[in-house]
């Protein structure tokens, strides 16, 4: 398989992070939607909905279905979504018997929003080891140097002497209140059908244990506000870790020196230069973040029972904040580990 | 007093309301400002901060002090905040005696961002009665034409019939969780001084209660996580009430014809025409507030002890975001009372 | 007429213009809209498509008629959009036999689109004597310290001196390439009728000279690309100033000291300070413009033959980009005139 | 090499466009700026800058560098940009005689801006491409049903009737107008060394000659107004086209039957339907690439001589403007190429 036509920067794997990229790829999405339609069939074996033994042959199917080619693209293409194009092919992988119960009840939505859902939890968790991480540090640095006096600065002038501890703890609140907010994010199961009016307790609250996700008592088909909770949630965070980032850029200021760094960048025309590259880069992305924001904010006017160009637009940012928010998680992390030393 | 330069395009009633107006203009940022500054005093009168008698003389000050006039504007222009104007307009008025315990361990952007809290706190309250309203017009709505048909539409295409009541049910659902974010919003005080270290807990506690805010055991000067909820939770209604007005300017298509509206818009050149306006400026604030929140997050980039640049972007959007909503709020209201029926 | 109910933060005259926001007022938009009926009157006058003698009575209607008032009000929020009202106000005056010339082939969007491009002509013209003003001034500051050095800064690093010349150069430039793009905007006249396809190039040729406008040859009633080089280019300006802004304050650090302002402003807790707030808000001012040019860019996606959702957003949108362009124009000015001193 | 971390949803090949996802690959911009650095050195040889023979023992070492591997890949997190890593690998290939004329007079930001609008000019120029082609293909639809009759439409509602090929125009106005704008741009190369400052106009024509560029008559490194230009005419093509794409899917409605559509997208859950897939991912395009440009804005706000965080938000979202924006000029043909009728 080879959707690999997405923009590449090379600077990717620093704004980035690995492990979130790798769970927003295509590969990771397209495996997500196959568990979907596993669970789902065990999930409505045990409601009876369709006969004993669909699971186990969908699950077979899955294990070797060709989702590539051509005629894949080709579909993927025309559809707008990846969905149809699977189903198709388990239904013909699983013959005619069992067809007709492969993906029942169900439509795309449900197995795209569930699919990205259970990407996104794993994500949230990834994003939240690198706030503990930093937490970390800064207990770390609080220790070393947080008795230590440092000037208060307000509207870029000197205002009162503070300490350390006083600004390391500004930072720590910063990330204490967004690791708060992504800790509230819940991760709906959706399963509503073709117009979001199909209701199946039973189903779904099987399910939804089967994939470690929540339950709704509604459809969100429509009404997108646990997609712009995440959205806010990663904003929250790239925001507190871009104040982190300003604050670290101007104390690193050759005049300041209120910080000193380990392995700053080089320069090519400067090699005696020590720029504070990571720094910058939380700032850049908490501004990205913010911009997507308002594409993700624009994508819930999500017209009568399903948008195809709202829905586009949420996939187009999304995925992109998981990963920008996983890029600074990390990014800030590295960066913190890197001071020697604070004030004076 | 005169701050009336704002732009102030024609249809600002209508995409605006009038109570959320009123507690975001220039007027009611001064009276909470002095209000702060005498719930101050009482607060550090029962902590013994500062003598008996002095709240009473910041009292009787702020109900007589000018804040007006060109040396008044000038000082304004100067400082880019509003405080020291007013706090050396009060020590004036109180006398040299009680000078200096007025605006006592307190800073600019405790007055402001808390004037701001007590005023967002009561627009947020209005939205909220405008959502009730609307939920109540939904209830209505549902008994009435519930049980009727309605063409379940998805990519802009007929897809499977549903029930008026399935689709008044997704609005209210949108709705409902837009609700559930403005009733878990906290409008804390900001009470941290010069540099966001003073703490005076009783002060604190005393002043939250009496301004009826809430307290958060640190300063947020600097980590604006309480305003971004306030502009997330604004965003997510207007796009609640966004997805409302597509879904209504989208019914009452003349061919679709599934809604039919008392009191649509005329126009200059056709006569004959019953433009769904209401619905379409839902559709407009919806886009707006997303925009704004995009500014919003910038401004979470607060850098050292205070960022004049930050603060001032937010002054710049987040009263404009609460007036947005609270318009929007009304004109969903407005718009479903004239709903005259839905589907067939 | 009362239509104040516009947001006013206190720092809306200093962040705004006052020219500027007189233009972008509910009265001047009146005042251009019953401007655009009289000369549309006198332009179908000579190409004979009204009787003479229609403009005359057009033309005292407009001295006299009374455009306030309950009724008047309650029209504008029903149609969305203030031109049936004000018609049907000059319909009445003008008496029957002149009726029917009134408005004549024209649709409200064509007075309310020629109406903006008469004002946003007039703002941008002030607001390139504000870059004028500002290119003296740093003339001048070039002659006095344009010889001095100054640290040339590279990712927050020092990097190799440069002189203050280097750094004028570069502020000039930027203010010089947004000048161009601002004098390279034009301002067509708006004439198309209900559906866009009316077309009568001689009263157009008539009307366009008489209002100082530009004729397009086609309608661009949907094709908003005149609206958005407006847009783009007061956020180039805006965002050329924030550069500038951004160096100040930078430049006004106290370990710097690279810059001398008079008249920095006060802090209500530290009266030692001298905050650079102009500084500061013209960068607020330059992520403001940023942010609210992606909602009009939204407002582009303009349905069918006239969207009264887009429309709407663009109204929230560019009138406010013109005063806080106007406002970061003004700021320049008065920053670089505070300048007593740069570099050494 | 691999920096393939990147986001790659699913349906990238759709929104995005194969040609520009390419040019804006890091292996076509480490492509671009090892171009750059031999067309640098044939352009110093010259004008004497550098000796004879350093340009092709510069071409020698980038034919066969390896830029790839874990030493390089620490190198490019650690610089947070490519050059100082490029450089030092063709400093140690040339050997310690030519080393020293590597890279001479150059900056990290010269390469890689150069880089960037080498590659920007082939994009713009494939998306010319597309819109001619839509062009083409809009005369035929005229050619065929021009004049047919239409309902002209008006704030959703149905206004006058007009022809097919009013729409048409309308459409082909909105395209004209934004290939205007990308006609227009022009793309500088940037050469002004590690503070802006040097400038040798007999090396930058020659190199410009070499790379078509165009040249400025000063630096460019912090005025960003090239970089806004091309993201300003980015999204106005996909406003433009978000306009097509909207009214397509709102012909589309069954209802309407404005236009027939062949290769409609398929839904998993009703194999009835015909999505209009691609005329709601213009929507989509076009309201995400609104959003990017504030970012882009955001960007210009760049201080002193160079700004990290500025210039690696422009890379996060001007690179991803140029590939949405061709795949919207490539989708907006492919959807008028499956237009079987319109107007009736």
């Amino acid at each position: 398989m080879s959707y690999t036509l997405a923009v590449s920067p090379l600077l990717m794997p620093m704004l980035s992070d690995k492990d979130a990229v790798q769970l927003c790829s295509a590969d990771a999405e397209l495996a997500a939607i196959l568990k979907f339609e596993i669970e789902l069939a065990y999930a409505q074996e045990a409601a009876g909905v369709v006969p004993i033994g669909t699971a186990k042959a969908v699950a077979v199917a899955c294990a070797h279905v060709e989702l590539s080619g051509p005629e894949f693209e080709a579909a993927l293409a025309t559809d707008g979504v990846v969905v149809p194009a699977i189903v198709a092919a388990l239904k013909t992988a699983v013959g005619p018997a069992v067809a007709h119960h492969v993906h029942a009840q169900a439509t795309s939505q449900d197995a795209v929003d569930t699919a990205f859902m259970m990407r996104a939890a794993a994500v949230v968790a990834f994003i939240r080891q690198h706030i503990a991480a930093s937490h970390e540090t800064l207990l770390q640095l609080d220790t070393k140097f947080g008795a230590r006096s440092l000037m208060g600065r307000t509207r870029m002038q000197r205002a009162l002497a503070i300490t350390v501890a006083d600004r390391l703890n500004a930072w720590q609140q910063g990330l204490a209140a967004a690791d708060a907010a992504l800790e509230h994010l819940h991760f709906p199961l959706q399963l509503s059908g073709a117009v979001g009016t199909q209701d199946n307790h039973a189903v779904k609250t099987h399910m939804a244990a089967a994939l470690e996700l929540s339950v709704l008592s509604h459809t969100w088909q429509t009404n997108r506000a646990p997609m712009l909770a995440i959205g806010n949630a990663c904003a929250g965070l790239t925001g507190a870790l871009g104040k982190v980032g300003a604050d670290i850029a101007l104390m690193a200021q050759n005049e300041l020196a209120e910080i000193t760094l380990r392995g700053g960048g080089a320069s090519s025309a400067m090699p005696h230069k020590q720029n504070p590259v990571k720094a910058e880069m939380l700032v850049a992305l908490a501004r990205y973040n913010a911009s997507l924001l308002s594409a993700l904010h624009n994508a819930a006017v999500h017209e009568q029972e399903r948008s195809g160009a709202a829905w586009t637009l949420e996939w187009l940012v999304l995925p992109q904040m998981l990963c920008a928010t996983a890029g600074a998680g990390r990014l800030c992390h590295d960066l913190l580990a890197c001071v020697e030393s604070i004030g004076q």
